[in-house]
Formats: C-alpha cells, structure tokens, sequence
C-alpha cells in the first residue's frame, strides 16, 4: 500500500528543496517543528555514509487540537513527516499520508480529520 | 487496535516523567530526537488550554540505519514517538508500536526490524 505523496523535484540540491518544501508547507497551513539530519545523525552515531536524507516534521496547530481532542494518544503518530532524500539527478519529497498511517486507529471523527489533513498535504505537495 | 505500549505513572509530575522517561530509553538504545510542547505549541497558535502533552522522538540509530536500508521512504513515519499526558494524579506514558503504526508498508524484512525495534520499547516501558 502507498503511505506517502511522493514528488520528485529534478536539478535542485536538497537545501534548495528544503526551502521551497518549507514555503509550501507554510502556505498549506503547516509549520514545522521538528527536523531531523538523517544523513547527519546515523554518520555522527554509526560513522556511516548515505545520501541526504531528512525528516521534516509539519504540523497543522488547528488540525492537531481537533485530532487530539478525539483521539488524546493520537499525538504517539504526529506530527506529519515530509522526508526529503537525495535521489539521482534531485531530491524526492515524500509527505505521510495520515489516512494510511494510521489505519489502525479505530475512530471514526479522527478519520474524517485525516482525511481532511491528507488533502491539505496533498495540496501542498502538488505546489511543490 | 492498540496501537501505543501505555505506562501510567502515578504521582509524578510531568517533569519528572519526562526525565524518567529519557533515562529509561536510552538504557534501551534510544536517543531522542525531537521534542514537541505540545501544549505550549496549542497555546502559542490557537490560544486554547490543555494539560500537560509532550512528544519525544526515539530513535535508536542502528535499527533506523537498517529500516532505511530496507525501505528507503520509512523515515515519513520515524522516529518511534513515546508521549507523555498529564492525567489525574500522575503522567501517562505511551510508547508508538511500530509494528501497528507501520502495518501498511509491505515489507517482509522491516517487519522484522520493527518487531525487533518493538520488543526494546516494550522493556523500556516496562522499566518505567
């Protein structure tokens, strides 16, 4: 089963699609508040080489109240990731689709929330 | 489905649940990544009022370098999130289950990882 939204942004360095994901995510709502160097991280940890990889974690402040005030353990699967990785000739983004990660939450009001948020990353992938 | 490995902790303020929280992940391998205020964020954006919430983002280095190996996208649903709520007279604790959050990938050989990686917050939990 898919569980991202994937885009593929051709000629840019990863720093150069970070801004522009950033600026996107911020025009759908989203800020972010977590970022994590994977590249940074596993060679500072294991002193392994990868390509640039990095986790962005974007939030909806307004969508995360709702979730959270039906589901209150929904907050153990946010905020939304958007990865960014180095691929040949780019950088692939791929943003989380919360309607797929988490299936396994039996709740009706909060599917209808994630789905909502799924459209807005949606939205917001498309703009990239 | 149960999708989170729950710990209360009675009589504890939220403070001290976090501290006690970082010691026992990583005694079991984790770092924490990201850290989310959770309310001071709900506060700061929206103006509403909640107990205490925090998201803390595991990562135990090793088991993300082999999951990436394996499937290259998994970081859209990394780090493992442990949170923390306040709740009446203490602090619930709950740790993702990576093995029902990430169901939706189909892949044979991260299933081992994240049973793997499911076992380890499954003891630090129980260390709590």
């Amino acid at each position: 089963m898919t569980y991202t939204i994937d885009r593929r942004l051709a000629g840019l360095s990863l720093d150069e699609a970070d801004a522009r994901t950033r600026k996107v995510l911020a025009d759908h709502g989203f800020g972010v508040l977590t970022e994590i160097d994977v590249r940074a991280t596993l060679k500072n940890k294991l002193d392994v080489d990868m390509p640039g990889y990095r986790i962005l974690g974007a939030c909806s402040p307004k969508m995360a109240h709702r979730a959270i005030g039906l589901e209150p353990r929904v907050g153990a699967m946010l905020p939304c990731n958007v990865i960014l990785r180095e691929v040949a000739g780019g950088v692939e983004v791929s943003a989380i689709d919360p309607v797929v990660s988490m299936q396994a939450i039996d709740n009706a009001g909060l599917k209808d929330v994630l789905a909502e948020v799924r459209g807005m990353l949606d939205k917001a992938v498309s703009a990239l």
